[in-house]
């Protein structure tokens, strides 16, 4: 369910090559101004589309939506990318007779193609989804993240609804990505897509605030492939429609408490989604002497190609985990560690215990499967999201064409 | 051939499980005590072999040699296994009448089991191999490279011979190696195994300068799937047999240039070994600012599974190039890149030019690739060698069992 005062859509435009069938373009629209918070990726490389939304975050504290395509990157495209993405704005500002730059946009598709639009097409596609295209309704919703979808399998998104103030405030979120998955994310610098909308009243900062700290334990704790996209963009909106402001430090834990829940969840689904993924794996990384050195770690393993094909073959090679840690940059003293596959101890102080064979393999055929590694130093503990390498990743990214 | 004075060869000792054609032990004996430099992996976790080696090359200049073992690793072993390393050293160094300390040490196969052995047979084996199975023959030779060879497909070994003063100097090397290859070696600190012989009289701080700068440029510069192993080694041997020192400017330039010659091309015979590996690829990055830049976006596009997938493919997405570049964590202006295929323009300061598509595709389908980054913006570049991922990368990693 949509959060009020908040209306979606996605049509085909003709942007991506593909078949009529196939949307393309999506827009998150609220009927009032909304405040925005954005990160996007920090890849040296930035899409046009971000380029531009970064530019007009800036300067703006509100605005009325979102519009995203699918089947064009939109990146290293120069300036006449930009300009292809600041007229697309420009056309849903004046289908929905809004101002200038009160739209953000979005990219996700090939890199180094030019989008080409037949302008009086395209300006009628758009004022078509904005009188007919919009709506609340589950196929709406559906419409919409159908829009900004690549080679993702099926569609994520969620709906969570808290009591604040005895009044009702929605969360919904949706994303899209599926390959070129690492996010590195951070402040006013994410080709996974989010979009978060919420009719809680609240100021962009503070929006800002809630926005970065829930990162760091969802969108940035995942690895699909290593490779972080030129596109990553998560938008949140936040239209006050619900009449609820935060008014205690209970109200604030509890949206940000749901908030987080959401985020998580949208990061775990990318993850589920994974180009070629068979299995989802949890990889909790405790008790390191810093943050930054668990993420180190969780991140060198989950992007260890050797780790990643060991699981696709359910084989326990924790030989490859310890590999992948020793070569993680972070000191740690290597006679401390316990690795535990769900609660089966296989390491112990750095040496390996006996443990049932055929209770790790069944653990290991699972689609779910968690690992805890334990340094036993410090008291800093993060859990990280990924999957495993398969020959379907390799057919899916080298038989595309 | 083998340099004056040195005799090599491999046998079947029991320690992998392999069938007993497998050759699993190997020794490099040099009949004189040799000058000796070494390079070690930087993976926190080292291997027991390699904590003895280590250890021994803090207060030894000379050795007569290596023993070196396939099937086990003898990595995460604790106590017990650096016992083990020691006691096969041990043996080498009775059957051969040495003091203690004079022979070095280093193993390969799966982390985190012991090496186990009926002393009595293994002394025996030992014994045998010292009275009749070292020598300088062509057979010897390879027995040598066959006893390290773990998942490698063919012998890797190159021999080079300068003329000094009048003199042939020869310098000998071989590597296996073909998974678990992201090779980061210093110093007194690399499962590929290198072992480099020479007659050349050189004292043993010379001979580490030289090794120290040489795999910057070779085993340095190379990736198969970007996991660093904890056994990685590389030992010089030089026991002066050649009574060649190097007395000018030009000798010590003419040496080292051939020493870079076999290190280089023992480093690209590892990659076109890689593991389900179908091309090999150069990737030249020109004109960055510092040589760090060049090799950490090197790195960078060589272990990106997207452009090694494409090129399993044989399919040019550069925006998966540019993509892997931008997170490389250098800084630079997309608007000065340039990029090739060999000789074919794809890029031209960060925009697309026309080529054609055909040419394109003829290039990417041959074996041997080459690309070329040029960043117009210093003057550091370097050559980094890698490989793509292919099905058989996967299968090789998930159904080794």
């Amino acid at each position: 369910m949509l959060p009020k005062g908040f209306k979606v859509g996605g049509m085909h435009v003709g942007i991506s090559n593909k078949k009529a069938s196939k949307l393309d373009l999506s827009l998150f629209i609220s009927e009032c101004p909304a405040s925005v918070a954005g990160v996007f990726t920090r890849n040296i490389v930035k899409a046009a589309p971000i380029i531009v939304s970064i530019k007009r975050l800036q300067h703006i504290k509100k605005c009325y939506g979102i519009v995203a395509n699918s089947g064009c990157a939109n990146a290293c495209t120069g300036i006449r990318g930009i300009k292809t993405a600041e007229y697309i704005c420009a056309v849903v500002e004046n289908s929905l007779k809004l101002k200038s730059e009160t739209i953000l946009c979005a990219s996700t598709g090939i890199i180094g193609k030019q989008i080409t639009l037949n302008k009086k097409i395209f300006e009628k596609n758009i004022s078509d989804i904005v009188n007919n295209g919009l709506g609340r309704s589950a196929k709406n919703e559906e419409n919409a993240v159908f829009g900004i979808m690549t080679t993702d399998t099926f569609i994520k998104k969620i709906s969570k609804s808290i009591v604040i103030d005895n009044r009702k405030v929605v969360i919904w979120g949706c994303v899209k990505g599926s390959g070129m998955i690492h996010p590195d994310l951070i402040g006013f610098h994410a080709t996974m897509l989010s979009f978060i909308l919420t009719d809680l009243n609240i100021n962009n900062t503070t929006l800002q605030t809630i926005l970065n700290e829930s990162i760091d334990s969802s969108f940035n704790n995942i690895s699909i492939d290593g490779d972080t996209s030129t596109n990553d963009s998560i938008i949140v909106l936040a239209n006050g429609k619900s009449n609820v402001t935060l008014s205690s430090q209970i109200d604030i834990k509890n949206f940000i408490d749901a908030f987080n829940e959401v985020t998580i969840e949208l990061a775990k689904l990318i993850v589920k989604d994974g180009e070629g993924a068979t299995k989802f794996v949890e990889l909790e990384v405790k008790n390191t002497k810093t943050k930054n050195d668990a993420k180190k770690i969780a991140s060198t393993v989950a992007t260890s190609p050797l780790f990643k094909t060991a699981l696709f073959g359910s084989d326990l090679n924790w030989g490859r985990i310890i590999a992948a840690i020793g070569r993680s940059g972070v000191n740690f003293n290597i006679n401390k560690i316990d690795i535990y596959v769900a609660d089966l101890q296989i390491l112990k102080n750095g040496k390996v215990v006996k443990f049932s064979n055929n209770t790790a393999k069944t653990l290991l055929l699972k689609k779910e499967i968690k690992f805890i590694i334990d340094f036993k130093e410090g008291s800093a503990s993060i859990k990280y999201y990924t999957c495993d390498f398969s020959y379907n990743y390799v057919k899916i990214n080298s038989e595309y064409n």
